[in-house]
């Protein structure tokens, strides 16, 4: 099965478009764990068990796993979400995105090491960075597109000669030409749901992977709704793995899941 | 010391415009540690003995470390490179690019993990993103502008309803706007002259990477010229690190460093 259809089967069977990002900063760890870097895995492991009944995907940030030497960890996580949540796809947030020989090195790394389901990708480098990671069977891309951070605007929001703006090419190409195995998706992010529209018009099929919601301030029901149509999944982190600093913090993880999975199913309805 | 003024001083000392790209793969090793990932830092670090009064710069692609699950032969090559060639600056190849507090994550990996003077950034999510990098006194970027690869073109070259390429308008950025510390650089592929030329005249002091020779087919002395006016250090890496495939291959790098170390002094000349 591939990224796609394992998607769409967990997001029915949870009746969820929650992912849940998993940003594990050890300075927000309960204690006795706080500061703790050792207990990156033992801290996601508890947020993972607690929401995965509620959470279509998950999505680890490795960027806070390297800056701990964490590795190890994150392998130690990934086997722990495909023993305890076999059909949850798993997509690596790593933002990578190389020339040919080296973006082999990459997708073996997301792909064989980490055995994810998909990666999150920057597509500055054009169509060949990207193809590496398509010749993995099944596996699942999405490119950055209209990112939800502030500065997102400074070069995705430029017009073109052409009359879209960058990050729609982005979309068109991700539709089009670059997609031939099907299994490309997109970042459009919370902040932005008039964005998020203009991206939906020239990609109405695409998977749109939606972060900023939560502690980022994008409304999640605007989103869902600008993204309707075709698979939308919305990602929350530090609302979720944060949403109380005590030894509380895993069934106060999984309230939070809930309340924010039904928000956005019945933005859906 | 900054980045800029260690690199010019190194290159001054050395004579030399060479980068040593550090992209080990353990299946083009001499034998008897052809295929063996356990040598990734042996290799590296005979490469780097061979070549440290050649090349005014060395650059590990982190993702053939990451590849291999070799991260700690990572930082034992960086401790390496410390300490035999402590003048010669380090630009760590991780193209990363994320949104704030995830880039704060991926600068500690960069500069406090690894110790690395400088990174290579894609520019695609704007100045936030490669802000945190700019909190680190001292450090330098490079962000991703004009790549060697054939797709380099499918975003890069767009034409922006201003009149400039999106390549274009990411050099005048980081030339000035985002340039706030003067510790920006970008990278240009060899492979394109005219467009080095053409990011030239709109970023005249900014130090350029420009990778792309060698096994990439560009023209080394044609990269250099077209850069003129400004600081410029052009990457080699597969043409020096497998110069040979026997137990001469060490010799044989310091032989294809010197070769082109001399050839891209000559076109300074």
């Amino acid at each position: 099965m591939n990224f796609i259809a394992q998607l769409a089967a967990s997001q029915q069977r949870r009746d969820s478009l929650l992912c849940v990002g998993l940003d594990p900063d050890p300075q927000r760890f309960p204690e006795p764990w706080r500061g703790d870097s050792q207990r990156i895995y033992d801290f996601c492991a508890r947020i993972v068990d607690a929401t995965k009944d509620l959470a279509c995907c998950f999505k680890p940030q490795i960027a806070y796993f390297a800056a701990h030497g964490a590795e190890d960890q994150l392998e130690r996580l990934m086997a722990h979400l495909r023993r305890v949540a076999p059909d949850v796809p798993v997509i690596l947030d790593a933002k990578r995105g190389d020339i040919g020989a080296t973006a082999e090195q990459y997708a073996r790394e997301a792909f064989e090491r980490y055995q994810a389901d998909a990666v999150t990708l920057s597509p500055y480098m054009g169509f060949d960075s990207i193809e590496p990671y398509l010749r993995y069977d099944g596996k699942g891309l999405f490119l950055l597109c209209r990112t939800s951070n502030p500065g997102g605007a400074d070069l995705q929001a430029l017009p073109l000669a052409s009359g879209v703006l960058l990050y729609e090419q982005v979309a068109t190409l991700a539709a089009g030409a670059w997609n031939r195995s099907a299994r490309l998706g997109l970042v459009v992010g919370a902040t932005w749901p008039e964005d998020i529209a203009r991206v939906r018009r020239v990609a109405p099929t695409l998977p749109l992977l939606i972060p900023g919601v939560g502690a980022q301030g994008g409304d999640a029901q605007a989103a869902v709704r600008s993204a309707a149509g075709g698979p939308v999944v919305v990602n929350s982190s530090r609302a979720i793995l944060y949403a109380s600093a005590a030894a509380d913090f895993a069934p106060a993880a999984r309230e939070a899941a809930r309340v924010t999975r039904d928000l956005l199913a019945q933005s859906r309805r």
